[in-house]
């Protein structure tokens, strides 16, 4: 067979703001790839089907020099991120064409990868692909593994759940919720209140038109936060904790695409108040959880008893567009980029 | 008997920034009592030998509506802390003529107390009462419980502790150093640094005239935090933190005095860095811990195990003058004021 493109949607600038797509991400059709002759070297050749825009992407778009807990993103390389593919062909006695697999990728059409570093899904329940890259996948897990690992729930706590209509947040919401807690939470628009509602959130409302502080105030104290988003909230969260609340911290977006930090003035009831702040990177977790997310929540989706939303955009040349949605929060439900279909 | 004079050290007026002697409390010898004829009520008469002064004294001098963990003084009344008296008479089985007790005390010579309430000691170690409110009360017991319950320590980790050179954190450094740690410790001033070195710091040093961050980036990244001040220290801390490192908040006296709040701009860090931070109030963990801390640590003090200085202030009416010692970091040593004679 002739070569064909190989579509890759690369890093090309580092923002100082929001990412901008054409700018700071570029889509790239350069490349073609002879997917028939192309030598594995023990490697498998994978179509990607499917990949995830999270809100840690923002973190990996930084100077060469800053050093966090991941790799900083390559100028002129392509982006990189969980998804799901098809194995077309393999070297490895580890996975077998037809499969499909979820690994961390890169935001190319057709990619060699090592075999070892991605899990075949057997997909019992049939979930879509797109949901394993959300709520079955690493958004999923990050709530799951972290919920388990540090909330010390107890029936009767209240729980504070921010972003609580994304897929981290709308699945710590139904931990808690089938944990016995009250659950507030938070989110940016109507329509997001509204699908909290539908999953059970006792005190949703909309922070652009109601302040976290004040719902804290009349519906705490609160004994679990969740924290993605940093900043006002978590001196909200602080001010309204009950003594010896745990605190998860999962993100704090709200100073990702500023240079501006906000300030919190009242960390002095850390103190105080005896909290137990917990930050962590899920990946790190998975070892230990892992194992009984798959056998055991996985199948809770597959029966639908856990909701989720997607905000599904098709074609990888709309990956920058995806991004700057989560950071926007424009997006409503996991935004995931469909990349192709599932046929050789 | 004739009524003698029973001094009481007032609290008088809500301070702005540092308490000043005179004005936010004052000295007073009003009031008279007769040890022999005043009716105890089922309690106990105690004489008052020695009273500590501690940072967070600082605290409890605030506005009536304001919450925290602690009640605030009443204006007009006498302030309170830990100390150890001599009962001189006795109403209560628990207590009897003659015995040493350790309590929470007013800040007046005599006292009429709830014999259940206090803990007699009995000193097999032979120490200076003094030493009962320092290294072997309630901030030795700061130390010994915290660094028990949040500190994980582990042989090669590398801690940093503030305030090195108080009994606090030179009793931190002690216990840090006997489980195998390197230690980082700051103090300001030179003769404090000697007495860290003293005591086993591996990297003293003073904070007026050396940056923390730049000790902190030379000589870290730290495993454990322990923070008595806050603000900008706070900042170094998280910034030179290694991944998984726990902050043990014991308090953050950088703020107490100042209506300015330090500006924490690395928040984010504490997610990347998967830190665990920890805030405590002693008194929560005295049933845990007190148990082993008489029966064993005291045992350590009383064996010259444990280093530890003071600054003995005598006369109740020079509460004022150590409040203000210990605010600004004048002390150097634990602040103690001698009261009484160890005599009925």
């Amino acid at each position: 067979m002739a070569p064909v493109k190989n579509g890759r949607y690369l890093f090309n600038e580092i923002p100082s703001g929001y990412p901008i797509p054409g700018q700071t991400t570029v889509y790239d059709e350069s490349e073609t790839i002879d997917l028939d002759t192309v030598p594995l070297n023990g490697g498998a050749l994978v179509k990607l089907l499917v990949v995830s825009i999270d809100p840690y992407l923002r973190g990996r778009m930084r100077r060469a020099e800053a050093k966090s807990y991941n790799e900083p993103f390559k100028i002129g390389e392509p982006l990189m991120n969980w998804g799901v593919g098809l194995v077309l062909r393999s070297d490895s006695s580890s996975v077998k064409a037809g499969d499909h697999v979820y690994g961390y990728f890169k935001f190319q059409q057709y990619e060699i990868v090592d075999a070892t570093r991605v899990l075949v899904l057997e997909n019992k329940e049939g979930l879509p692909w797109s949901a394993y890259v959300g709520v079955a996948g690493m958004p999923g897990q990050t709530a799951y593994h972290a919920w388990k690992e540090f909330a010390e729930a107890k029936k009767g706590d209240t729980v504070f759940v921010t972003t609580g209509a994304g897929v981290v947040g709308a699945t710590v919401v139904q931990l808690a919720k089938a944990d016995g807690l009250k659950v507030i939470a938070s989110a940016g628009s109507d329509d997001k209140v509204e699908f909290m509602k539908s999953i059970g959130v006792d005190v949703p409302f909309n922070y652009k038109t109601t302040k976290t502080a004040e719902v804290l105030e009349k519906e705490g104290p609160i004994n679990v936060y969740w924290d993605n988003v940093g900043g006002e909230s978590f001196e909200a969260a602080i001010e309204y904790a009950a003594k010896g609340a745990r605190f998860i911290e999962c993100g704090m977006i709200s100073g990702y695409n500023t240079s501006e930090v906000y300030q919190v003035k009242n960390l002095m009831k850390i103190v105080t108040k005896q909290l137990h702040i917990h930050g962590f990177i899920v990946t790190d977790l998975m070892p230990k959880y892992n194992p009984e997310f798959y056998s055991s929540f996985v199948g809770r989706i597959g029966r639908g008893e856990i909701a989720y939303k997607e905000h599904l955009l098709v074609g990888l040349e709309r990956a920058g567009e995806g991004i700057l949605d989560v950071q926007s929060g424009r997006n409503f439900g996991k935004c995931v980029i469909v990349v192709g279909e599932d046929k050789a």
